[in-house]
């Protein structure tokens, strides 16, 4: 694997998920413009794009063109910006401080900020109805319903409610990977699996690894951000170091400390990387990408 | 037209939507206990159901499995009752009652009550991908795209992002409208098009005549709202009464007077049922809910 080109492939389709953002994203001039302003503000010109690159990644497995992937990558990606609205606010983890700049509250006020939130969910859904994905429409009312469950209290607003209960209490490892699991995985999962259900090509087997890969890498990436949080000054990360540790939360640091952390992401690397062992090269974006979600910062 | 028919007829759909509302909640048994706790309690045992009566209404017009049916009313009141959640936040509305009870911030802490609303949403929209709503597939989609739409920027959530940049300010009747349409009026509309969309049986023209329909009743319901907030005390709204004016909010009755205001919805009213004149006894359900909605507590 060449790194040089895994970067390229990712730039251009970080460029190519920004650009379809922004143009779903109703423009500021339209009214109501605070909450279109903020919701660009919440979601353009910042970020990664882990999930929209793993949704990629999966659709070069399944053969899926890549302006379906687009619209399934664009969709979680707005849920994942969502969250990070309502996460930041007073009521939640009160954090005034996302991807280098002010938290949208901050920018916004509170009440546009708990709107701006409210529709991002809703236009991801809406592109889910407006935009063909599937070559079968019953595949994409499947894809609705997996999104609409990821999101939820069984996924990722329920692992947010399970981590507002353990802010001060002593939890054990399968507690803290039940949180995240629901946390960040479950929408880890869904990248995947849309992208890879924008094509035709695998099968219910190749589904189901596709599966235990996405569950795997999506862990790691939570063991990888606790580690940040605790290892990496607030420059670096965009968003305020420590904090979990001074809300008092249990993470992967404060459960197994930060070298037993950094060698259990390692570990689940590992192990994501067998779960795509029989794909061969198609699965080449997907293991580069593990490699670049657990192999950040550290 | 019978009104004891009528009676009956709502209350067993009442009935129906509670019982399918009650299913795919997530007992509170299941973790987060809480978050499916407060969820259950924004939701059961409380409200007219006037969206999922006009999904009824307009079902039975367009031939509708009753089935179907309850799946599109149910997701519109899962959006509705969200909305009233996040509405009743200390940092929006800040209300402490709701349907008689105590708001569900009250009752489970803001942090909750905030990821309520948001697993609510996430459940409509699975609801639509998870149920089986129109012989068509791709007809299923367009109702996930018209929910999206009527919830998001350009709908619900940006209809409550025009009415707080009003407070405090004074308004015309226009601004005052288009504040209604996005507010309220979509999603009554997204009611009615989505429950005419479980059935085979209607005409785009008819489909057209059911959206003018939609539009005229849900300005009517707001307006009555309005005179209802004005008018009548707290213990018969479930609700804190005269909060707009304490809220120096712009209404109808602010703007207009509360006889002129009534007059204003008796109108709607009239209109409504004259948009509905072409479908004969198939729309006696309709010309109900139009009374039901406009006859209320005046």
């Amino acid at each position: 694997m060449n790194p040089g080109d895994f970067q390229s492939w990712a730039a251009a389709r970080q460029s190519r998920i920004e650009l379809f953002l922004e143009k779903v994203l109703p423009p500021p001039r339209i009214a109501p413009e605070s909450l279109h302003a903020g919701m660009r503000y919440a979601v353009l010109g910042g970020g990664k794009r882990v999930r929209p690159l793993l949704a990629y990644g999966a659709g070069e497995l399944s053969g899926a063109d890549i302006e379906r992937v687009t619209v399934a990558g664009a969709a979680v990606e707005l849920i994942h910006a969502y969250s990070l609205v309502h996460d930041d606010l007073p009521c939640m983890d009160d954090d005034v401080l996302r991807r280098g700049k002010p938290a949208c509250h901050v920018e916004y006020g509170e009440a546009t900020a708990l709107l701006v939130g409210d529709a991002l969910q809703s236009l991801a859904f809406q592109l889910l109805g407006e935009y063909r994905l599937a070559e079968d429409p019953n595949d994409q009312l499947e894809m609705v319903k997996l999104l609409g469950a990821a999101s939820g209290s069984r996924g990722m607003a329920g692992g947010q409610a399970i981590d507002l209960a353990c802010v001060g209490t002593r939890i054990s490892l399968p507690e803290l990977e039940l949180m995240h699991i629901h946390k960040t995985g479950a929408l880890i999962r869904a990248s995947t699996l849309l992208g890879a259900g924008c094509g035709g090509g695998i099968s219910s087997a190749e589904r189901a690894q596709l599966d235990t890969f996405a569950k795997l890498i999506g862990l790691a990436f939570q063991v990888v951000d606790d580690v940040l949080d605790a290892a990496a000054p607030t420059a670096t990360l965009g968003k305020t170091a420590g904090k979990d540790a001074d809300r008092d939360k249990p993470t992967y640091v404060t459960v197994l400390g930060l070298a037993e952390s950094r060698r259990f992401a390692e570990q689940l690397r590992q192990d994501a990387l067998a779960a795509l062992s029989s794909f061969g090269e198609r699965a080449i974006r997907l293991r580069q990408l593990a490699d670049f979600i657990v192999v950040r910062e550290f």
